[in-house]
């Protein structure tokens, strides 16, 4: 299968938006996608956005028809969905149409305005939509809340603490007060921490993402064409994607994620490495055990030593493999289907050494790892440059 | 590019399914169209979902996860949405993964609960958000405004009449009164459509289609091992998609659909067809204006003629075209992410001379056209028998 080019890429900065409107934000990222390339708008072959709940948020679907044609992109368009893999997919069926031969170059964006909503708890339970509504949400579960039970599940079966969590936080908060489009550019202690309020017990404020706003939009095209738009394209040569039941009472254990497993095992194969070639990772870390499961079930750790390896500083800026350059959702933000976007952008950046003060050295292959509702979905793809 | 094989299919009867859930609907749809061909679940290598708004509907997103695991199919998932054309656009996307090689299988399913809400007016609004909720929306207009406008705008430029509108609607109910999987199994009358009440100027009642539940599911492969599953499989030949600006005030007029025509020309040279090769199709009829309007923009007649032609006979039953033999959105129902798959599955039970009552003889070529919202988005399908 040939490789697929990241030739251009444009994102807002993620943060609280409350005095602009989606499309307003979808218009920037692209025309930024556009400009960092030379780039007629007509070349582009097709469209693909990612968006979890724009219904909800927004009070609007049918956001390829509205996104596109308005940023001057008449190609044919459709929306991915997958809770917050939503971004990843869209991604990924972008790899899909251009392999196909559906299209020479693609438009993904990433798009989610969270803040529209006036009463917060609208929020909670937008969010809520990628859980099972009848057998989780039903019974009262939050989002939050569904984390926390497997937190609590971690802690119980392999002896993790809340420290080991907390370091992940405090490690993506460094990272991100080097990112200029970070949502929140200030380091945190671990007593910050570990003295926050408790959200759903032992999930702490400072263990969960934000609520955020952010476009994110990248180009794609063939690996044949790569040239013309770019001297630098930044190559997919590895993607998978899994699946696996919604509810967490349905799955064989909670602390971990098959769907994580077979993305995993699919894209490291098709990109032929290990785990070990890998110099740095985007991992969604929506809560901070988030992060910690990806880190055992992408197998750089063993199951169990996910936020061990943070404590000790493995997983730093520059120290053994960088986890969440960008600051990751933590820190970065998580305007919840642009997420995947950003983390494809931040590989981008990494790969070609842009990445100003979090440049990652070890910069070779990069990996991001998308994940919708409570790990339900998984989208994994590895990057590398053309050298 | 190799032809994609349909082999399977299943769905439940369109209606007002107020007992049952969005995902005791998809089951149904799923299971039978597992048991239409001796497939194994887990030879299914990719899942796509085709939903409009599971979320103000159901309060449910990330159906991808929700549906595909629950019936025991486990490959990777994704929802695709594109307003009414969800089910073109997923099943598009379902080629676009055979052709590229991600799976050798697919499963799509289009589903739609809308009788969830209680309130009717939360139904309209969830409807609107397939238009443009700032510029449209915002400005008071409702779904069958915007159609309403079209119609008009149809009558004063081609002196269209109410009973030109009014013979699609009587046509559609005919067939679908042969068809026990639609909504309405009843013959109307002109007069009945005429005399019904106005919902907006010129759209009578029986203009437009209902609100409706219905899941529908089909198997897709590769043409090599179409054979496998099935001694009668059905081909797609040709497929096109095409976006246009979703706002019907900055469109160049409001009686052409540049959408259809696109997503029409690219099918139909794929294919190697043109319109007089097609003996039936499953058209986008959400209100008898957008019938009319799409056999003009698919050159299946002269511009302004589309009503007309109904009025005259030419498109009823085994006429010269088959024109909606299922009865269409009118009279089939419009469960609306599900219709595109619906179409599609008309079309394969046609094509294999399973239709029954309302069984077309000149069935050697069968052509599915499906839209988002007023237009904005079309995926057109051809589709052939293996002989």
């Amino acid at each position: 299968m040939k490789k697929i080019a990241m030739v251009g890429v444009g994102n807002t900065k993620v943060g609280e938006w409350y005095e602009r409107d989606l499309r307003d934000l979808t218009d920037e990222a692209i025309a930024k996608a556009l400009s960092s390339t030379n780039i007629d708008p007509k070349e582009i072959g097709a469209t693909f956005v990612g968006s979890m709940s724009s219904g909800l948020f927004n009070q609007q679907e049918h956001l390829s028809a509205l996104i596109g044609p308005y940023s001057g992109v008449k190609a044919p368009a459709l929306r991915v969905e997958s809770a917050c893999a939503s971004g990843g997919n869209a991604f990924r069926v972008a790899m899909m149409a251009l392999h196909a031969g559906y299209c020479d170059t693609a438009l993904v964006v990433g798009v989610e305005k969270m803040t529209d909503l006036i009463d917060i708890s609208d929020v909670t339970t937008a969010l809520g939509t990628a859980a099972d509504g009848e057998w989780e949400l039903g019974a009262g579960a939050t989002f939050p809340a569904l984390f926390a039970l497997m937190m609590r599940a971690h802690m119980h079966k392999y002896g993790s603490t809340l420290e080991e969590f907390a370091s992940i936080a405090v490690k993506n908060h460094h990272n991100g007060a080097l990112n200029p489009d970070a949502q929140f550019q200030r380091p945190i202690s671990m007593e910050t921490v570990m003295n926050s309020r408790v959200i759903a017990d032992p999930l702490r404020l400072f263990d969960c993402s934000p609520i955020s706003d952010g476009a994110a939009a990248v180009i794609l095209t063939r690996e044949d064409l790569a040239k013309k738009y770019t001297d630098d394209p930044i190559y997919v040569t590895g993607s998978g994607a899994g699946t696996d039941v919604i509810a967490l009472h349905n799955r064989k254990e909670i602390t971990t994620l098959e769907s994580v497993r077979k993305a995993t095992e699919t894209a490291f194969k098709m990109a032929k490495i290990q785990p070990k070639d890998v110099g740095l990772v985007e991992v969604h870390d929506c809560f901070t055990i988030a992060e910690a499961v990806a880190l055992e079930d992408m197998g750089f750790c063993k199951k169990g030593q996910g936020g061990k390896i943070s404590l000790e500083g493995e997983t730093a800026l520059n120290s053994t493999i960088s986890v969440n350059p960008s600051g990751g959702l933590k820190a970065k933000g998580h305007p919840v289907g642009a997420t995947g976007i950003y983390q494809t952008i931040e590989i981008f950046h990494q790969l070609r050494n842009e990445a100003g003060k979090r440049q990652v050295t070890n910069n070779k292959i990069g990996v991001t790892q998308n994940i919708g509702g409570s790990g339900a979905t998984c989208v994994v793809n590895v990057f590398s440059r053309g050298d």
